[in-house]
């Protein structure tokens, strides 16, 4: 199970990780708790009597949040809107089945390190570029999770101490600048100033929102400022691909989300900046790319956490 | 050992991290590497005669640069001015003994996990503030080298991608502004526009040049630039602290190195800042402190580094 702020994602998935069918439903948040987790419940045993599956080993949970790992707690989802939740405990009594409950990009970079990494990398580090910057590290082919559970909040790394206030308080954080949402921030000051005229085109036709989607098509389509937006994005992801580098060593950086999908716009720029920046030796060795499984990572993530226990 | 660019310190330690006696002398590192190497052995068997030292069991080697620490190879070290050298097995025929080599910082984040951490600390990051900035992490009660020896660069983590230009070529890292050169930097900077006026009076007085001892003291006496210039230093240093808060959900933070020395004055508006940045959970477990250990950390850990591996 993948958990957004508005919806589910499921997934059957081996253990290997082969996924042999998914489904997304959508979800009621925003009532009492104990009516979410069993709406939640419900959908699972919906999901698996419609694919005729009478019986799963467990199931993996990734939520958006501070996650209490051990213990199955959702300490804090502002997406969900859920505070000090025994979500363990809770889908457990509903479902009579081991679950598993972990930060959805700790599962994204779990399932990148046994999709993408297929065994041949021990150490790599996630970024999922979605409406926020999520972050997973795997060391020592081991998730690495800190002493509570909160490590890998590197979307929350200051990369500019005296810029943009993000939303989680701090200043100048890789999200404020690459998560969608920052991305989207930079367009529409953009336009507010007459600016990115592509784009302002797009959405008059359109009438559609400013997504990072349609940044890459106005990019595409020759808008020198969408352009330069994702240069200067670029730049930034290269200033982050560096710290990482220079403080892991590792062999792959694994990009993941829909910022991600503007390809060569941002990942050029990026990686130019990462090799100016970050020491030669880990720089010469690291691997850095945009996962294909995308969609699926965080919700196979989940359903293969077991396997750390192995 | 604990090799700087100018000498190397040895000290005597017991395998639970006792020092017994400890001595610093000169080496010359701008000969042949050869005949630097048989300088170093040769204080080596001098201490050991010396203390009437009949065996010692091994020998552990911090070096500042890029170490690569499974073969003992020191692929560059700017400090040591040496580029690729098998120095482990240099050493190793001139000793007859075993030898473990390792970059300095981690050395010092291993004596501060073993001698600081007392047990109860699993995951610890280190920061050496000295002429640069060093780190070293220990996660999980395991030394983090990375792929190749070369993570843990944590004084090279910019954290104002536009800022400052650092000697390693990156622009903002840590180090521009936290290491001495850096903090020196910023006092010649305030001399120059005739501020800092205890600061100058000092050095007029006494012909000394600009150190951080000489930035504390001027501070401690008043002057209005030095207070300054050490709230902004601890302002970095807070930036610093929260994204390590937010990327490792440490333990501990172990500070070191004379620009730690100054106290509350760098350590207050640290805190402060850290607090205000960070991600809650782990900011209010994280304990950060300045290591009562400083001078003996790196030749303490480098003796110790052989525990790694029970």
């Amino acid at each position: 199970m993948d958990c957004g702020g508005t919806n589910m994602k499921l997934a059957l998935v081996s253990a290997e990780g082969k996924i042999f069918t998914s489904q997304t439903i959508a979800i009621n948040y925003n009532q009492d708790v104990k009516k979410s987790v069993q709406e939640m419940a419900e959908g699972v045993r919906s999901f698996l009597s419609e694919n005729r599956i009478a019986k799963i080993k467990q199931i993996g949970v990734g939520i958006a949040g501070d996650v209490d790992s051990k213990n199955g707690v959702v300490r804090f989802s502002p997406n969900l809107n859920w505070t000090d939740v025994h979500f363990k405990e809770m889908l457990e009594a509903e479902l009579k089945l081991n679950c598993f409950v972990q930060n959805d990009a700790n599962c994204a970079a779990w399932g990148g390190y046994i999709l993408d990494g297929k065994a041949r990398t021990h150490n790599l580090i996630c970024l999922t570029l979605g409406t926020g910057v999520g972050g997973g590290i795997i060391l020592n082919d081991q998730l690495y999770e800190g002493v509570l559970g909160s490590a890998g909040e590197l979307g929350h790394m200051s990369i500019n101490y005296d810029g943009r206030v993000c939303k989680c308080g701090n200043i100048g954080c890789l999200e404020s600048y690459l998560g969608a949402w920052g991305l989207i921030l930079s367009a529409q000051e953009l336009i507010s100033k007459k600016r990115a005229p592509i784009l302002s085109k797009l959405i008059k036709e359109s009438s559609a929102k400013i997504s990072p989607r349609l940044v890459k098509t106005a990019a595409v389509q020759g808008d020198p400022d969408c352009r330069r937006l994702w240069q200067q994005s670029g730049i930034v992801l290269g200033v982050a691909l560096a710290n990482l580098v220079n403080i892991f060593n590792p062999d792959l950086i694994l990009l993941a989300g829909g910022v991600a999908k503007a390809g060569d716009l941002i990942l050029k720029p990026a990686l130019q900046e990462m090799r100016k920046r970050a020491f030669s030796t880990p720089a010469k060795h690291v691997q850095v790319k945009v996962s294909k499984l995308d969609q699926i990572l965080g919700v196979a993530g989940a359903a293969l956490l077991p396997l750390q226990f192995k």
